[in-house]
């Protein structure tokens, strides 16, 4: 069952050690800040959305919906001092959505109290499991999906900058969800790497239904196909897609895959003949149709040059989103 | 966590309406003999594994440990009319181990009586998920595993048939399963398609530890790289694996994958390539060295000439393990 939660928020911090620690709420505050009212902060808290400091009874006068849990402590677990704070939002009519790996639904007193107070205790990383096995049918309307060398790369930034340009153009086109940060975006979607092995591609089916001819989907790619640990999540959110287009996606300094310092990158048109070869099992006109690179290790100068000769090597566009923009991969869809 | 079932069993098989319902049951009836002490049927039973039929008491006196549910009802799903049975068992000191799709634990009478009694409940399609995320280091040892072209090709028997072989060789060999019904066989494995995405990777890779240079791991496949509902599953257990060999396995006269009509199954060279190549990302060593077809629905002559052209074609032994063994395959190892 997909996600669904409600907007606008409220934008929990806790005792965030730093700014990194609420990296998924400053993604969400990037890309939705009409729907970030605010953020609430415990004592100690060294990070800052530039949003207005907000209490929950303040929030709540406003309409906020949900308090949305988008920091990490170590290892990606809430802190005890968190709970009396997320009693009362519950207490003060909100639904409570996390991305951490520990479940909300596991805490007795949010258990008790969200029971209580009829709100949800949202947790995107724990989907509820009621998907359907894939069927690999052939679904209407148009789907991109983002793929990478390697785990962040820059997917989800080039799937919902995407998403706006094409919006911008009047072009009917939805971005889709599969992590965290992009779930909390958009407010549904399905947390792919969590979702029991045998329903990953179902789940994917589920996310980007049948769709008008000219309406695309932009679906938020994970992992990688050469990423030892994640590929399966990888290939399985690739058949599930069943995408028309590809948009590679390429971190060009990095120098081994996420976590594996014994794995390198993959060649870029290694990489591109796998996905693309993949893709075909169920979308047989599935196409790289363009490349997205996070350059921000690169000066200027540097950058252009390698987007440009990029592009000229593989005959397709090759932008930095963050830099350039992704004009030319709309173009190159149209 | 790897699943560990206490043997010998009692083989439940309830009120099966026919042979096919007791699949599971018979394949743990047919690989392990030894371990299983009797069957216990319901009024109404139309299966029979060819066991002494025997009570729950006479079980226990004989010293059975476990009470396995080989048996599935209409979608997966167990019979209100087995917990009173289930329930006996628990207070005559025996475990369950389940391999259907809805949870021994989600039943109330069962999880309170169970801890009553300190037994355990083991549902082996629902893995304890405490998984680590793969780590692609290499680890010691051989390690073969069973691919197929398609879904119910034979994977398992094939994986079991060289299990046997090599230990009447006085090989060094373990079956690793990585299904329900295998789990059952050996006591222990981990059921791959039902492990959080992310950790399939992981699971395999706690399924086939480090081990002595000259032992082989038979790892059990599951799915296929082709299959679009499973590849992903597939794919994860591939790179887990870790596979020097391959043993490619296929049912000649299936004209589809596996309840998707409009998928043909793929080209046997097409299939044996991309298993080598997506192997090669944790094993640049893997090789596919040998094809096991199910010939079952071809005559003796048929099926001979087609393992004697199929194996010329490819440069490798190709036989049925049913009909010819595996010998040759062994041989291939060695």
């Amino acid at each position: 069952m997909l996600e669904s939660i409600n907007k606008p928020y409220l934008m929990f911090l806790g005792d965030a050690p730093d700014q990194l620690a609420a990296k998924t709420a400053a993604g969400v505050a990037h890309w939705c800040p009409q729907d970030c009212l605010g953020q609430l902060r415990l004592a100690g808290c060294q990070a800052d959305l530039g949003l207005p400091d907000m209490s929950i009874a303040a929030a709540a006068a406003q309409g906020a919906q949900t308090l949305i849990v988008g920091v990490a402590n170590r290892g990606g677990r809430f802190s005890e001092l968190w709970i009396d704070t997320l009693c009362e939002a519950l207490q003060a009519g909100f639904d409570i959505a996390s991305g951490l790996h520990n479940r909300l639904r596991a805490v007795p007193r949010l258990a008790e109290t969200a029971q209580r107070c009829g709100r949800r205790l949202i947790d995107v990383r724990h989907p509820v499991s009621d998907f359907e096995v894939g069927t690999g049918r052939k679904r209407s309307g148009k789907r991109l999906l983002t793929v990478g060398t390697d785990c962040s790369v820059g997917k989800m930034y080039t799937s919902l900058a995407l998403a706006q340009a094409m919006q911008k153009r009047q072009r009917a086109a939805t971005f889709r969800a599969t992590g965290q940060t992009g779930i909390f975006i958009v407010g549904s979607g399905v947390s792919v790497d969590a979702v029991v092995a045998d329903f990953i591609s179902g789940a994917v089916e589920e996310l980007s239904p049948d769709n008008a001819a000219d309406h695309w989907d932009l679906i938020e790619g994970q992992g990688s196909l050469f990423h030892p640990s994640f590929a399966g999540v990888s290939l399985g959110l690739l058949h599930g897609a069943q995408p028309d287009a590809l948009i590679m996606c390429h971190e060009p300094t990095r120098t081994h895959m996420r976590g594996l310092p014994d794995y390198p990158l993959p060649d870029l048109a290694d990489c591109i003949a796998a996905n693309e070869t993949a893709a075909h099992l169920t979308n047989p006109a599935a196409r790289v149709i363009g490349i997205a690179m996070n350059t921000a290790a690169l000066d200027a100068a540097a950058a252009q040059i390698l987007l440009s000769e990029t592009g000229a090597r593989f005959g397709m566009p090759c932008v930095d989103p963050v830099r350039t923009g992704v004009a030319p991969l709309v173009d190159a869809l149209e």
